[in-house]
C-alpha cells in the first residue's frame, strides 16, 4: 500500500466526518488566499494547505526539486517534476499532517499554512495544452445511438473496436464556480426552413471525468497500456457543457464544434492517481476481441460515485443523476494507448475527458439529453420546478468520490451557473 | 497604401528576381543562427534579419515596447504587443533596409544582423494554443461528398449555411523540414472482417493556409466579421497530413482524430495580413443567403497561388497541384466570426486552418485523395514514378505566394519528408 493512502493515519487537523479531503487524499490545486498571488495548494478537511509556506519553513528540504514550482499560477511545472517527486511531495504533506509522525510535525505552524476554505479562491488547476474528449461509456453511446439512429444498431461499427474520441477546445476550460452565458449560435429547428440564429434552447451538461497528463512525449512516440498510468498525474471532474441544438445542426461530418467549445467546467482539485489506487476494480469484458495494442493487465477501472444536482435560481437543489466512473467500457490506459499509437505527442497538462458517463439505470444517465430522453420526459425537481434541459439561473453541480475502509476520497465539486445569453 | 507595401521601395540588400522575400514582405519567424538561442527574425532575399541585433543597436528606440520579445523562442509575445506595435516594427524594418531612407540606415551593420539563409535554422514560429481546421473550399467539400456520399447531394445540408470546422491537435504542429514517421493505427480495409492494426497505407497531404490569431479574447466574447481582421496577425502554409484509412474507420460520429493528429506541418514564416493587403479580391457569391452574423463588407478573399510538389527519395520534384487561396467559399473573417459567435475565446497564437483548398480544375485539387480520385487514378511523376498516395521517402513541398505590380510576396515553403513507420 502507498504509505499516504493508509486508512490508519490520523491527522492533527480536525476533519468533518464525510469530508472529501481526509489526510489520505491530499489533492493538488491552485489557490489564491487574500492578497497573495495564486500558488500550489492542497486540502485537508475544511482547510487549504499552502505549500509555499511549508516550503519556506523547510518542510521539503532534502527533496531534490525547486520549490519555486509552488509559486506558479498552474500546476503544470510541479507535475512536470515527475511522479517520484510529486509522490514524495504528497507523502511529505501526509507526514506533516500526521498526528503520529514527529519528524515533520508542522502543527505549531498551522495558522501560517492552513487557511479556512472559504477564505481561498480556487483557480483553474492546470494550463491545458490540448484537450481530448472520449466517448467511452457504452450505455451513453447506446442511448445516443438509440435516440438519433437505430435502436437495433445503436453502436456504430467502430465503437467496440476502439475508444472513439475527438479534439475539444482547451481555451474555454474554466474553473468551477465560473458562470457561463448561454451560448448563441446557428440552429435548424425546422428542417424544411432555413437555419436560424439565437440563444441555445437545448442547453445540457455532460457528466465526465478527465485525466491530466503528467509526462511529455515527443512527436512519433507511443505510450503502451503498460506505460500509460505512469503518464497520468491525476483526475478531475469534467462538465462538458453542450448546446444540443447547435451541435445537431453543425456536427456532420466533422464532429462537435460550437455546440461544445463555449465552456467546459473542471473541478479545482486534481486528485492523484495514487490517492485513487484503493478504488481500482475490474472493467467490462470486451467482446469482440480487441487488438493487442489495446489489451491491458490488472484492474484499470475505478469505483468512484458521481452525482449531478441542479440548483435553480432561488430554489433548492435536486440530485438528478447518480452514476459511477466504473461505467467505462474503455478505460484510461486504453484511451491513452489508442490516442498515442499513431505517434500523437502529449504535453504535461493535456487533458483527456471520458465522455458522458451513463450507467445502466435511468437514474445513472449523465446528461439531460438522456434523462429527458431527447425532451420527451420531464424531470421533477424538489420545490416543484420541472426541467427537460438547463434553464437560465440554474447551477449544475457535479460531485465525485470513492469510499472504502471508512475513507472517502473526493474531488470537491465542479459547478457552473448558467446566465442568460449576452 | 501601407507604406511598407509600396512597390517603389528598393532595398540596399540585393534580392533575387523571383524571391518570396522582397522588402515589401518582411514576414516574421523564429530562427536559430549558429550557437545563438532562437529568436525573432525576418527575411529579405536570401538573408535572415536578426531583430535582436537591430534592437541592441537601438533601431527600435522610441517605440514603446520591450525588445525582450525578440529573445523569445516563439512569436507569441511579440504578436501580443498588438498590431499598432507589430506594424511599426515591420515598418521600421522596411526603413532600415530602404535604400532611400536615411534616418534608420543600417547598411553599415549588415554583417551583424543579416545572415545567409542557409546558416539559420528556422523553427516553429508560434506556440499554438488551440488549433481549428475548417472545411471551407466548396470544390474540396464537393469532391469528398461526391466520392464518399452522393454525387447529387455532395454537400451536406449545413455546408452552405456555416463554415464547418472542427478542433485539431495543437501539440503535433511541427515546423517545415521536420521528418514524419508514417503513422500506425487501426483500419478496416475489409468491412466484412475485423479491423487490423498497421502502418497507414493511404497517406495523404492536405493543401491549406492557416491564420494566426493576434489578440486575446475572454470566454463569452464574440468577434464580428468587422472586427475579425484586427484579430488576425498573419498567415502560414499548413499541411494537414491525413491518414485516410485510419480516418475512414474512426471518424464517425465525432470527426477526424488519429487520422490527423500525428503531425501537421507549417511554414516557418508568418506573413502579416498587412503584407497581403494588395492581394485582396472579392469572394464567392454566397447563395443561399447567409445569416447576418456571417455577412461582411469589402474584399476578404486573397489571390495567393498555391503549389504542391512531391520529391521522391533520390528522385526529381514534380508539381502535382496548383491551386489558389481565392478558392475559399468561407473567408477568414467569416470563419473567425462563426468560431466565436457562441463565446468561444481565443489566445494569441491560436491557429485556424482553411481546410483543403481545391480549385475547380483537377490540377487544382489539394490532396492525393482528390488527385487520384480515391485511388482510382495514377499520378505520373517526372522521372517515371507513379503515385496514388504518399510513399515512404517522399518529401511533400508546399509553396504559396501572391504577385502584383512586379512584387511577389511569398511564404517560403512547408515541407515534410515521410519516413517509414517506426
Amino acid at each position: 500500500m502507498i504509505r499516504a493512502n493508509d486508512p490508519a493515519i490520523k491527522s492533527w487537523v480536525e476533519t468533518p466526518e464525510n469530508t472529501d479531503f481526509p489526510i489520505q487524499n491530499l489533492p493538488f490545486g491552485i489557490g489564491k488566499a487574500g492578497n497573495k498571488s495564486p500558488g500550489v495548494v492542497s486540502a485537508i478537511g475544511n482547510y487549504i494547505i499552502d505549500l509555499r509556506v511549508l516550503a519556506q519553513h523547510g518542510f521539503f528540504e532534502g527533496m531534490e526539486f525547486d520549490t519555486n514550482v509552488f509559486e506558479k499560477p498552474f500546476l503544470n511545472d510541479m507535475i512536470a517534476l515527475g511522479k517520484p517527486i510529486t509522490s514524495a511531495i504528497r507523502n511529505r504533506l501526509s507526514q506533516v499532517l500526521d498526528t503520529d509522525y514527529d519528524e515533520w510535525d508542522a502543527s505549531e505552524l498551522k495558522e501560517y499554512f492552513l487557511y479556512p476554505m472559504e477564505e481561498v479562491q480556487m483557480m483553474l488547476p492546470v494550463k491545458v495544452g490540448d484537450y481530448t474528449d472520449f466517448y467511452s461509456s457504452k450505455e451513453h453511446a447506446t442511448n445516443v445511438g438509440t435516440m438519433f439512429r437505430d435502436p437495433d444498431n445503436a453502436l456504430l461499427p467502430n465503437w467496440l473496436h476502439l475508444p472513439v474520441g475527438y479534439h475539444g477546445r482547451a481555451s474555454s476550460i474554466i474553473s468551477s464556480g465560473t458562470p457561463i452565458h448561454r451560448p448563441k449560435g446557428q440552429q435548424r429547428p425546422d428542417p424544411d426552413k432555413p437555419p436560424v440564429f439565437g440563444p441555445c434552447k437545448l442547453l445540457d451538461f455532460e457528466l465526465e471525468m478527465g485525466f491530466i497528463v503528467g509526462k511529455q512525449t515527443a512527436v512519433g512516440q507511443s505510450i503502451s497500456t503498460k506505460e500509460a498510468e505512469d503518464h497520468i498525474f491525476g483526475l478531475v471532474i469534467f462538465n462538458d457543457w453542450s448546446a444540443r441544438d447547435i451541435q445537431k445542426w453543425e456536427y456532420v461530418p466533422l464532429g462537435p464544434f460550437l455546440g461544445k467549445n463555449f465552456a467546459s467546467t473542471i473541478s479545482p482539485w486534481v486528485v492523484t492517481l495514487e490517492a485513487l489506487e484503493p478504488f481500482k476494480i475490474p472493467g467490462y469484458k470486451q467482446d469482440p476481441k480487441i487488438l493487442p495494442y489495446l489489451e491491458y493487465e490488472g484492474d484499470k477501472n475505478y469505483d468512484l460515485e458521481l452525482e449531478v444536482s441542479i440548483l435553480p435560481e432561488n430554489g433548492v437543489s435536486t440530485v438528478i443523476c447518480q452514476s459511477n466512473f466504473k461505467y467505462m467500457y474503455w478505460n484510461m490506459v486504453q484511451q491513452l494507448a489508442h490516442h498515442s499509437v499513431n505517434g500523437c505527442n502529449f504535453n504535461v497538462g493535456d487533458l483527456c475527458a471520458s465522455g458522458t458517463i451513463s450507467g445502466p439505470d435511468e437514474s445513472a444517465f449523465g446528461s439531460m439529453l438522456e434523462l429527458s430522453w431527447k425532451g420527451t420526459k420531464t424531470l421533477k425537481l424538489n420545490g416543484g420546478e420541472e426541467r427537460k434541459f438547463i434553464k437560465d439561473g440554474d447551477t449544475v453541480i457535479m460531485k465525485a468520490f470513492g469510499k472504502k475502509d471508512g475513507v472517502r476520497i473526493g474531488f470537491g465539486e465542479a459547478s457552473g451557473k448558467i446566465l442568460p445569453a449576452s
